[in-house]
């Protein structure tokens, strides 16, 4: 470049799908996080921390093609060396670490992770390509107390953070139940798992549309197929009346207690014996959480929970929030899902051809912010300092021993460090940092030695074009001898 | 790849310069990080998490060449856009901030952020490619009041942590000053910046080297060079006595008092305008900090504080520990630095055209947890929990209510969730998660309504290979109601 050409400036801007997040949005997330850990340490859960960067041989599911890997993952190849990428969650570190430290971590191994991860996907409005997960799991625990645990600890987590009992139930069911009904159907052959792939996506596909379909519509679904209100034709799974009775069955096996709930889904499985394993799960898991007081006013057994289903091997959970919100229509809805988890028995297989079984939940950090959020349990976080003012610039010494006693107390407080000389703009900047109080010392005042407190809270509507003059007259204000400084500032404070 | 090859394993490794944290290692520096947050706060500074990932043009100091960017940073370029990178310190992300917002923002932005920087660097001991840093910088503020008041906040910060006060001294230089002794050393002139730039760069050198060489030796490389034990010559800068003499006066100017040390300091910066404005300065940070009540057992005016001078625009700050550790070879020395910073005036010019002030403090959070180790104040976080064992696999529910009575009493507690067959396994296991005490209730102690507390800190020594009935034997255990649980290992916990 030539020396006597000015290079354009850089662009001051976030890259395309990532974001910033300044005050109250860190200490809301940061607060809601320590409340979960705490309950997590206390269920013996010990943190993780892995970096960042993985080699994406250890991330498996994204390969470099020809060039470079761009399936979902932000990657690069180091110079003569490995192809690197960001973590796209937080299951695929806690697999290479299980495999990599297998001989020196404790078995079973507890652990709770949160930090932000990484997707190279097309960013859209409130899809952003970097976000927060925070993810508990136990590795190497064959038991379903294992899966017992994490819904009791679910569920004290949610409480923790300030969601109350009543405004949340985690629901939980078994795949291999839903197997054993698959094979009641005829859509399942524990010889060739291979076989009747279709037909149990369909199946599955059927039994997750009970809400917007209704039962028949469902039915429909699995016996020949739908036509919708437009016309259109939808293939079913071509079950006979039978076989779909079991499947409508397990849908509908939910009964007013976990014990009704396990009879009626004993009787839907027959005698598939996965089916018959499945449901005894449930039983104990049932049995355990109501051992400890958890009953089904916090965790339920409901064969509805489908979400998932395809990917786990086990029992899973779902935690829902039952209170209703606006949505930007203005409708009522429930809130809905925030969390959910399972049994998955795969995690370090693909590095030590070992099956290490293992059980983890995933809490949806910002859909439990914006929870919290509309339960108005939020927005403390945001309280700005009092805001020492400077009258004269000459006694600045005398503003920052203010500031230093008020500090000192614990207050959070500032002396302003712009350009004193216009006063507005002083009165301008407290208001911008959301500041409780403005402390006030002229020349006059210094004399009498007093300080004027300005309640920034009652004047915050006429802040924006007051002069000190106007600013005086408002009874918002009160006179205090200096000496009172932070006992009065604590008990303006406190109102 | 043909289907029926199996492909090889892949490796469970972190990637080459990159490491995970566990358990005890992210609590510590999870508690240490509140702390400091909760004083930066107080201060009135609000966190800031901008995205890991930034476009190369903002992160500016890295372009990229040819093919890639690859001096420092681990960057990639989108499909058909932009060069990304990770960040590689928090400074630049929060130039691009300061001018990205620099609407909304209050000005001054005081502003705190931790959290890992990625560096694309040859890892090598204890030298790694991702790592923590933590900085609070005031932006907008050209006052030296802004200055005065992150060197009081880092005193607090280090106190917080628990470095206690005699620990450690902040120490305060200005660039100003140094410019100045320059000018009346006749290697700098005002009218021409660009001159004398190599004598000035050995006059740095030599003051840096006051410790290691001494008088004698720093004022031979002020002069015609130095002739070291070896017989190598080093050039000097060739300063007549005079000049000589206001260099060496420069950093023999610090007195026992502030005011002392700024008296000093005067005499030697003589008729140097910009000297004089530095001196001013040091002495209203001192003033400042003094009607706060921070004394210079705590922050220090010291010319001999040379680090980042070159890089810096006027005050300069350095937090030391003063106690001594033993190095790896078992000698005695100062634990040293563990934080700097100072005021840098054109944080977002490149973006904007128009200088902005700053100044600002980075903690070096790996440094500061190896002092907090060294001094013993780190340790509690690694407690474990208590342990319930499984002697009885039908009666997992009993011991599940067990470890739910000890959680909700807000004790760490966990049951063994591994195969219960070998109880050896169980006690190895509660070993290696330093658990502090198990519980063990097996058919003849459930039929008394009993429960054995096993002490596992005395007897951890014993611990492994010891069968049950050894065990039973130990005067570290007793046999208690299960009714009195909680109060039980509250009690043992306590001692």
């Amino acid at each position: 470049m030539a020396k006597d050409k000015q290079p354009r400036k850089p662009r001051a801007e976030t890259p395309k799908g990532f974001r910033d997040y300044f005050g109250a949005d860190v200490i809301e997330r940061r607060d809601m996080l320590a409340k979960i850990s705490e309950v997590y340490e206390r269920y013996g859960f010990d943190p993780l921390e892995t970096s960042a960067v993985e080699t994406v041989e250890a991330l498996g599911k994204f390969l470099p093609d020809v060039d470079r890997p761009n399936a979902g993952v932000f990657g690069w190849q180091e110079e003569e060396g490995d192809w690197l990428a960001l973590r796209y969650d937080l299951t695929a570190p806690l697999a290479r670490v299980a495999a990599q430290f297998r001989n020196d971590l404790p078995t079973p191994y507890r652990r709770y992770a949160f930090g932000p991860v990484w997707r190279n996907e097309k960013p859209g409005p409130g899809r952003f390509r970097q976000f927060y997960q925070c993810d508990a799991d136990t590795v190497g625990a064959p038991s379903v107390a294992a899966d017992a645990e994490i819904c009791a600890m679910l569920a004290d987590a949610l409480e923790a953070v300030g969601i109350e009992r009543g405004d949340y139930i985690v629901r939980v069911n078994n795949r291999k139940v839903l197997n054993g009904v698959m094979e009641v159907a005829g859509v399942l052959d524990p010889a060739d798992p291979t076989k009747f792939e279709e037909e149990r996506g369909i199946v599955l596909r059927a039994i997750d549309k009970l809400d917007r379909l209704g039962p028949d519509g469902v039915r429909a679904l699995l016996g020949e197929g739908r036509k919708d209100e437009s016309g259109d034709f939808t293939k079913g799974a071509g079950l006979g009346a039978d076989q779909a009775d079991a499947v409508m069955g397990f849908m509908e096996a939910k009964g007013h207690t976990g014990a009704a709930t396990v009879a009626r889904l004993r009787d839907v499985v027959g005698v598939s014996a996965l089916g018959l394993e499945g449901v005894e799960e449930l039983e104990t898991i049932a049995d355990l959480l109501s051992a400890q007081g958890y009953g089904p006013d916090r965790i339920e057994i409901d064969p509805s929970v489908v979400r998932g289903l395809g990917y786990y091997t086990g029992p899973v959970f779902e935690a829902e929030l039952t209170f209703e919100i606006l949505d930007e229509k203005g409708r009522k809805r429930q809130f809905g899902s925030v969390a959910g988890g399972g049994r998955y028995d795969d995690l370090v297989k693909r590095f030590t051809g070992q099956a290490v079984p293992a059980t983890g939940v995933s809490i949806g950090v910002d859909r439990l912010l914006a929870a919290l959020r509309a339960k108005g349990r939020l927005g403390d976080a945001a309280a700005g300092p009092v805001v020492v003012t400077v009258m004269d610039r000459d006694r600045m010494a005398d503003y920052m021993a203010m500031v230093g006693d008020l500090r000192r107390a614990g207050i959070r407080a500032e002396m302003y460090l712009g350009n004193p000389k216009n006063f507005g703009n002083q009165l301008k900047y407290a208001d911008k940092r959301g500041s409780p109080i403005a402390v006030i010392q002229g020349g006059d005042e210094a004399a009498k030695g007093v300080v004027v407190l300005k309640d920034l809270i009652l004047g915050a509507k006429i802040a924006e074009n007051a002069t000190l003059e106007e600013w005086k007259d408002r009874p918002a204000q009160v006179e205090i001898p200096l000496a009172d400084l932070v006992s009065e500032v604590q008990k303006m404070l406190a109102q």
